[in-house]
């Protein structure tokens, strides 16, 4: 079968710089696999249980629909189409002969962000000396999500090392953002990711977050994404451009077009006891639901992150959602940017500790060129002594405790339930235009839980551009003038929010985020 | 009233070197005195309930038993009988009021290591440079005792800067071991924990373990103990000599001679949920009773760590738990030292990479004497850099997963259940001739959970030295060597060993180290 099709039958950027809804409508995709790739995961499993469909069908569909997306904006680095037909045959095999599904995951389709590895692909990372180098073990995220059932087709494009939230790099080029492919970003490191989800390209990625490389490029491709905190979602054995930094932790978090499918794949891979017997630094926290209250909710608000502040869209987005909670009967409260500087200050050095060695030792290998980001960054680049390390990290963990008594304590009404707050000050930032992104990176630090939810998009007709007096930083003025200049190359860009939730509050922020979504609609 | 007596009427070393028995027999504490101060706390919240003592009388009790302890074996820093007597009546008048106890630690009497916190009393570690700072804030720990009704009196004595396994320091000199006054260290660096709980000292006492400096002074005072896996038991606020450090994680765990006091105790606190209301290290994992299951038990039994091995009296504790484990019809099986050395190699470093930065900051403010072991490693001090600590890390890690896949797989009757091993391959070491502890570091390395629980007492009549042929390491055989030399020296040493159970398994380490006790009597 024939996955990808001639480019000529594809509309061009400057024919189509929305391709959001192409494959929606494209008649280059069938009505019944557009359908059997639109539906949320309980659906697909009802079909597979009563035979109405099996894997094989539906792993075809969707290797067509991720080859149409790579096509439109260059998303995929690595693909499994033929070990991942052989699994569905297997899986349709068991089913016909035992009648049951083989796991909770039986028939999912999983795409992945490129630095977990799997076995017979490479783990580039967006660098030339990786990209020949075949895997043979699978990482234990990929073992469990396979012991599952899960059928993972392919793996997606970062930026280089995931140091950056832009998904370009030297190796694989630019991911382009489908809503406006000509001008706006991706979002990153996970955004390959984001433009799968965002092209229903698979039933879930699952990428990874060291300061906001899964909520930022779900954020900017408008999908549906949760950030868990440390030790729910296993992470040994993935690939990192810097290997044993711990003072944030590397999370792996899930992203999707339907939150259904976000919540469903947590909760099976939190009921499969990692902990116990795939990944040593998973936590034995069983999958807790979780049930909006009957009272009335106490949830923040909040427009900035202590660097930028959102700019018209965003803020709109902000109001519609406040005002739907208010609505519903609720406590909306103005929430305090306190310690969110301190914070980002304490944390952001942890991400270049190491002086980049790490990376610069994968670079060496070939002498291949460095993207931009990293070469403004290497030569600033520093080995700290251990000693300033661990007083960061005492730092961090003065400020952790100071923000928990914060969140107990700062509402009349009580301890918060969440935070709603922008994943960017833009609709999606400009190409080559991001910037640093203390609004998902706090929450590393805090090794809070998050997830984004997509809430509207720009309308510049409605979002000119406000007339601000003060500013947060000299960075704030800049995001508001870039907004205010580059206008019109914003229309149509994505708004969507994070719900914060405390530490390993996984599954409340995730029905809190399907609560207030469903306020929306 | 007064609490201490005169000198004369308390036996000097020569007189009696072994003083563990001292107070259970001695004329200068009341019968009901001693009754009061022996019961563990379920008896004592009967007696509150019924009405047939109080608080008051408690505390009393309390204060003259640990004063004497503090006579016998120097074992105390800092009192606060005033201030506890003050909250003794005031849980009284509570409880005239009211009928009801004021919290599950009401009127539990609690001693804390030197390096936690408390209002209006010294943090020294052993140093003068921090004699005269008297504490303006409670540890969060300490607030979290307070509010569940627990009446702190003293707080006790620790090596310098907790840094190694002996208690002593040139501040507070030397805690002896009740045990062997004489000859026998008492180990560290929660040694005047370790010395008040062998002598009944408080309901119960709070250390802190890196290294084992819980496990080590449990184990050569011959008590329990349990050292959580981190996130159990709030830190914040604590003192460190090195603050910041988070490669192996300081944990806070409890001693006593009652092992119901330390279950008690560790359940009202993790009741409590810290992680809400107290400490934002913490993880929300409930109490989760364990019961014995009705299956056999799978037990590993290691008598050496990878550096030594157990001496005679040890091997024979070893051998004594053995064999009733198997006569109770479960699985005794030989555990490999598998990747021990490895762990060891990769968690050492972690221990200084600071160089030692902050203690000799805290040291060069009065120019004070430095003792010697810390004399020693001073001037192999270095700041490392971080790359190097991310790599060791990283080693750490990979290393904890292969111990996890070990003990899920080693054994062919599936998972085990614990490790039983040795604390320290003596019945306590020599004055000034502690070993290098990773017998009990390994665990912190891994975070698994494990307590201690006596086994046995040297007999030089029966624990004659062992003719070896092979050693473990160099340091092995000096261990032996030193053990024959000195062999009279060891009589009466205490023999304790660990139930090491997987990470976050503390409600199961308890409840088999207790089923485990109630078999060898």
């Amino acid at each position: 079968m024939q996955y990808y099709v001639s480019s000529e039958e594809l509309p061009t950027v400057d024919q189509l710089n929305d391709v959001s809804k192409f494959l929606d409508t494209t008649d280059l995709i069938s009505e019944e696999n557009r359908y059997l790739t639109e539906i949320p995961v309980s659906k697909l499993r009802n079909l597979y249980f009563s035979g109405e469909t099996n894997v094989e069908r539906i792993a075809l569909a969707y290797f067509h629909r991720v080859a149409l997306a790579q096509q439109l904006v260059n998303c995929i680095t690595e693909v499994r189409f033929e070990e991942a037909l052989d699994e569905a045959k297997k899986q349709d095999c068991y089913f016909r002969k035992t009648g049951d599904l083989c796991g909770p995951l039986h028939g999912v389709i999983i795409s992945l962000k490129d630095n977990i590895r799997v076995t017979g692909l490479s783990t580039s990372m967006g660098f030339a000396a990786l990209a020949e180098q075949l895997e043979e073990h699978d990482s234990v995220i990929v073992k469990l999500l396979k012991d599952l059932g899960g059928i993972i087709i392919c793996k997606s494009n970062t930026s280089s090392g995931m140091m950056y939230s832009e998904t370009t790099n030297e190796l694989w080029g630019r991911t382009l953002n489908p809503y406006n492919r000509k001008y706006l970003n991706n979002g990153g490191s996970s955004g390959g990711e984001g433009a799968i989800a965002a092209l229903g390209g698979s039933c879930f990625g699952v990428g990874s977050d060291i300061g906001g490389s899964v909520r930022h490029p779900a954020g900017l491709n408008n999908v549906y994404s949760i950030k868990p905190s440390f030790g729910r979602i296993p992470c040994f054995g993935t690939a990192s451009g810097q290997q044993g930094q711990e003072s944030v932790r590397t999370v792996y978090g899930l992203l999707s077009h339907h939150l259904e499918n976000v919540q469903y794949g947590f909760k099976a891979i939190v009921d499969s006891q990692p902990y116990r017997l795939y990944d040593c630094s998973c936590i034995p926290l069983k999958y807790k639901p979780y049930h909006i209250a009957e009272r009335k909710l106490i949830v923040g608000f909040l427009d900035q992150d202590g660097l930028t502040s959102a700019t018209p869209p965003v803020l709109r987005g902000l109001g519609i959602v406040k005002k739907a909670v208010k609505d519903a009967g609720h406590y909306t409260i103005d929430w305090p940017a306190t310690y969110l500087k301190e914070i980002r200050e304490a944390i952001y050095p942890f991400y270049e500790a190491n002086g980049f060695k790490g990376i610069l030792k994968i670079i060496e290998k070939t002498n291949e060129p460095v993207d931009k980001m990293l070469s403004k960054w290497f030569p600033k680049a520093r080995d700290m002594p251990v000693s300033e390390l661990w007083q960061l990290q005492s730092k961090r963990t003065t400020l952790a405790q100071q923000y928990l008594d914060l969140w107990n304590t700062h509402c009349d009404h009580g301890r918060i339930d969440a935070i709603i707050m922008p994943v960017s000050p833009f609709p999606a930032c400009l190409k080559d235009g991001v910037v640093p992104l203390p609004c998902t990176a706090i929450w590393n630090g805090l090794d809070y839980s998050a997830s984004t939810f997509p809430v509207t998009r720009c309308e510049i007709s409605v979002d000119g551009p406000i007339l601000k007096t003060q500013y947060v930083s000299e960075l704030d003025k800049k995001v508001h003038q870039t907004y205010s200049d580059n206008l019109t190359k914003f229309e149509g860009g994505p708004v969507a929010l994070q719900v914060v939730c405390n530490r390993l509050e996984e599954e409340k922020c995730l029905e809190l985020t399907k609560y207030i979504s469903s306020l929306l609609r």
